[in-house]
């Protein structure tokens, strides 16, 4: 039976009849689209509405060495872009970075937040509540552990304002990013503080975790892993590689990266960390959406000793090996071409990934510094 | 010739051969990345080091009828994500726009920034600079148009801190996107002002344009597309389409839009307004990385005679339908579908684009007030 | 022996001496500053270079009743001024909460902190000084307590960027608002650092503190004493003593407070907390700077069962009974108008203080409402 | 008749009489406070419910030489002040931009706004009163003329979100700090509006202005003056006369200054502007709580040729020389001593007052990076 756009089933025959139906309503001409190479089954959880595919060609850099607590070794990244230019900067930030020893990433917090808001009747109610909430912590960690078997509650704060209070948890969700399982979890947890304080849950996420939006308190404490990255470059490598000196490297960190985001107060102080989050994630099924608090980068440059060091600290780098879009056939092959596909490799995808964008900030930041910018976009780009 | 990993050409052959050069490195199999409906040929501009397709299922949300000043009608949209329960929330919000009159998008302002940085002498010479470029900004849009047909200067605007002075370039650049014409036309413009003032050009962007960090002075003075949108909902429609009531909505959009979003300082004052820039984004070719700024939306919620009165801003809405990936076989399909395929539909689609943004809001603003939020990521996500 | 301008000795006839040299030098006449009701040797702390007194004409509010933990009752509160209308204002919300009942003011947090930066060797450097401080917390905490009787340290938090490395320290100042001990006892544990880490101090305020500069980690975290107040209007008080309805406050606090305040991206979310505050540290001898981080208040109203809620939330409140100007003569008496002068008050000033912004704020937003500030300002105004 | 705390009369018996009621009701002996020097009714139009005056210990710097565009020479400045050290360390560094030759300041906006918030039916007709106020700029121009003397409309920019509008009126406003002429003048003018268009005002003031609280809009933009300032100081001046190298200087600047406010995500880049804008303020009768937008100043040192190079930018510098309190008896006395009371002097003051700005910046970083910061305040502090 056809149902046309109406049609909610799953499966390549639904999928087809419903692209049938696109194609009819707008005229288009849908064949590539039509062209998915795996089994739209495979792919039943993670969109409704499916008509095929989008095909976002797929380049790599590195190899990379990366010299992290949770891996090392020399990788090759997987990127999707439709940015010309983009992966051959990077790639030469990796030359130079391995060339000079490598990259060495550190996780210095990992947690995912949620943060529900509730109607309290005024502020000693908040307060109450908040007291509440802290002498039934415990509790609440039993709970939580009841929707997840990844998950665990860590903490929660309370913050309040007139009659609304926020309540940020904060969970270990393993080798997921995690959203999911902590928006599960934390709507029970609102739910046991409502049944528990009078409280009236408004929404179990209150915009204090904060998802998908920049913000200065994830920027501030962090939110999924907040990792910092440094290499020190030797002179002679960035002067043969990169065709700069660590002096103009150094300057152009300090009137682009720091000084002319301070002046457009910006949340990122850096060069261009998005783009590289954003290829990243798009090849390896993670979610793009993310890539706005993961931009909330900043790249120092300093000169040491007459060499180059360079660092960049990523408040914000939700991503999974698990769950998401990790399971989908070619996000899958992508992970494993770094090795971390499934369970046991977050960490060290983080470690490579805050290596890559290291990477990207050293080649573009040189690129600029040079006034290569236009020119490879004029050479290699659209 | 087999080159491996340092194998520069395009064409399928050498994505093949760089392909299988990955393989042997890293031990994986990339069949289905290696399963790319077209040829990479087509890609060659948008990617180096191409090894295949990443291939990211597509669906869809719609109708939804957009009242425009580019366009009018009733409008399918293409989503690429493999977040679960994402096109099926923003559908129900476009129904429930559809049902009701449709979404009202209004473009205000549409402008391209580009700012270099320049080291200057001193304050006395950023004024002389900045006064110099004033008194050439006739020339300087003369030079500007050397570079692109489509591209315009509109304005340049110094703004200097100690030896450091900022000339954010604004430019209409058609129907593209338009970083790239924006960032030849600027370089070009920095030297001729090197060279009328003796300021020294250290980058070509300054972080002051901003481009993929979100900044204040985006938030405030726009950049790409500064779009509005606003529906009002009949409360008949609201509670039964989206089992709520306005004033829950209003209450939601309060608590955690408003207030919620200044307790944590976010650039953002919305819902999720990211999830759905990033799945339309990668559907249609757009640069990923700019769902940053585009993400510092504000969603307004207001009981008016008893109906829903819903709004978008939308500060920074960079996108194009002409170049960047835009051109590329499933990407182009997608624009066709909403009929935003190529020269003159920019706008529109910018019309488009905001509808779906406010039917998003709408729609994940009633699930988490209605407590679903938790509860529809379970039935249909990951 | 006169030294003119380079006198630098303190007492009456060396104030008189210098005074004159100041009148000679800049031809002007100083009589009324030069009529200094108190000995100048009672300042000899406060300030080098004294020529004699400024003379804020010095106003009250009051009684407002404060419902506090840490006092109760009806108080008369001093504010010094220039700008006419404002205590006028500033009265009349008082009245109306005491007629009401009252205000409940609620100290949530009560920290100090001062933030060293120090130069670390790289990111693995920096991780390690972390973790020396945290295993030789006790040891700080120890040497904290030498070099002051009332501060005691509580916490140190470090946070990194590349080779830069921020600990901030929080701390317990009993009455004072302590930035001085803070910083004397900050500089000790600096140098006990470097000696056992090898980190360099480069500061011992890091600007991560955040003092006298408007900041988002004070805002979210907290500084001085974090202070939430609260009342509830009947209607029928808000429409004969305010000559406003509780929906017009409910409106204007949305459009101006919430939505106008992120339109500009602000960090007060208030109307004029920062005028209460000023008038009120100069009278009592508090650091006038510090009004900068006291004026990010966000206040709210709502309208709860036809009456009004309204809140404020004040982030950093920076305020000591004791040390500073509050032993200065005018400056005491002002404190002790409140019964807050010495030991055993700052807590209750902060209450009342709290109590008396949220009155400010109530009547602010009435007269807005009503379209009285400009009027008001013409009949009482300069 | 004695009226106690009721009594509104001006008038030195009427203060007293008052003043024996505060004393009265709080038990506090006033005898200070009771002890001004000028009659009281000079500040009739300063404040209500006078009860006296608190006496400011002031103090001077400089002189300092000011090489400006309205006002060249050495300058003495007074600053009213309770914290220990603060003077002597702003004094050290005029000294040190005296001896190097002086500043250099320079006034490059100068504007008052104002920025009403009205409510509109919806977006469409936000963008017609927008449109409406674009083409009635003239009218409203002449409009305001009919408020005030000194005050010039300038412009009107017209900003939407929802239903929800602002319109931000910039004045010249002479020698006033002019908030309350702008004040005043805006609404008139929105009154227009309201009448032209149907948009109902809900407040003369949206806080998209903005005043008293910090901002973005006002950093970006401006507000008040937008004055930068800079100054090279030789290597031997900042070796014998600051005890530091320009090295150090640049170095704390960069760690503290820059990197450490984007660390807290503050709106102020400096060491403690804040400190001598509030000291000037109070001291010439400024408004003090618009020392909150003052303090959001960037600080930047660089090394050139060897030598120092530091500047300032302060975007919202709110002070006049007639209005406000700057005619009361020592107040305006004080203003006399930098020859800057009364018609043509603002745009002088505002040159004077960023210079001293810029050498407290360069003592303070000077102390700072020599470790003296915890030392002198041990030394002269409270």
């Amino acid at each position: 039976m056809r149902q046309g756009l109406k049609n909610k089933r799953k499966g390549r025959e639904a999928v087809d009849e419903r692209r049938a139906a696109v194609e009819e309503f707008s005229g288009a001409r849908l064949d590539t689209i039509g062209s998915c190479p795996f089994d739209p089954i495979l792919a039943e959880k993670n969109l409704e509405n499916m008509i095929g595919c989008v095909h976002v060609p797929l380049g790599f850099v590195g190899p990379i060495r990366v010299n992290g607590k949770w891996t090392s070794g020399d990788f090759i990244v997987p990127m999707a872009t439709t940015e010309g230019a983009l992966i051959a900067t990077v790639n030469r930030g990796c030359a130079a970075i391995t060339e000079s020893g490598g990259a060495n990433p550190h996780i210095v917090k990992d947690e995912m937040t949620r943060a529900p808001v509730f109607r309290v009747k005024d502020i000693a109610h908040s307060i109450e509540v908040a007291a509440w909430v802290d002498a039934h912590l415990d509790e609440l960690k039993a709970l939580a552990s009841t929707t997840t078997r990844h998950g665990k509650l860590l903490s929660a704060k309370a913050s309040a304002s007139g009659r609304s209070l926020y309540i940020r948890f904060a969970f270990d969700t393993g080798d997921a990013m995690g959203m999911n399982m902590v928006t599960i979890a934390s709507d029970l947890l609102a739910r046991r503080i409502e049944e528990g304080t009078g409280a009236k849950l408004i929404s179990v996420s209150g915009n204090y975790c904060v998802d998908k939006k920049p913000s200065a308190i994830d920027f501030i404490l962090g939110r999924g892993k907040l990792v910092l990255a440094d290499a020190t470059i030797p002179r002679g490598i960035v002067e043969s590689k990169l065709k700069v000196t660590p002096e103009e490297l150094t300057e152009i960190a300090y009137r682009k990266n720091l000084l002319g985001s301070s002046m457009a107060l910006s949340y990122g102080y850096n060069a261009h960390a998005a783009n590289i989050l954003a290829a990243i994630f798009i090849a390896t099924g993670q979610d793009p959406a993310q890539v706005v608090e993961g931009s909330m980068v900043t790249t120092t440059c300093e000169l040491v000793e007459g060499d180059l060091y360079i660092s960049v600290r990523i408040p914000a780098l939700e991503i999974g090996t698990v769950g998401g879009g990790t399971k989908l056939p070619s996000q899958s092959e992508a992970l494993s071409v770094m090795g971390c596909l499934g369970l046991g490799k977050a960490k060290k995808m983080a470690e490579i990934v805050a290596s890559v964008v290291l990477a990207g900030e050293l080649s573009t930041l040189a690129a600029q510094a040079k006034g290569h910018l236009a020119s490879s976009h004029k050479a290699l780009g659209r």
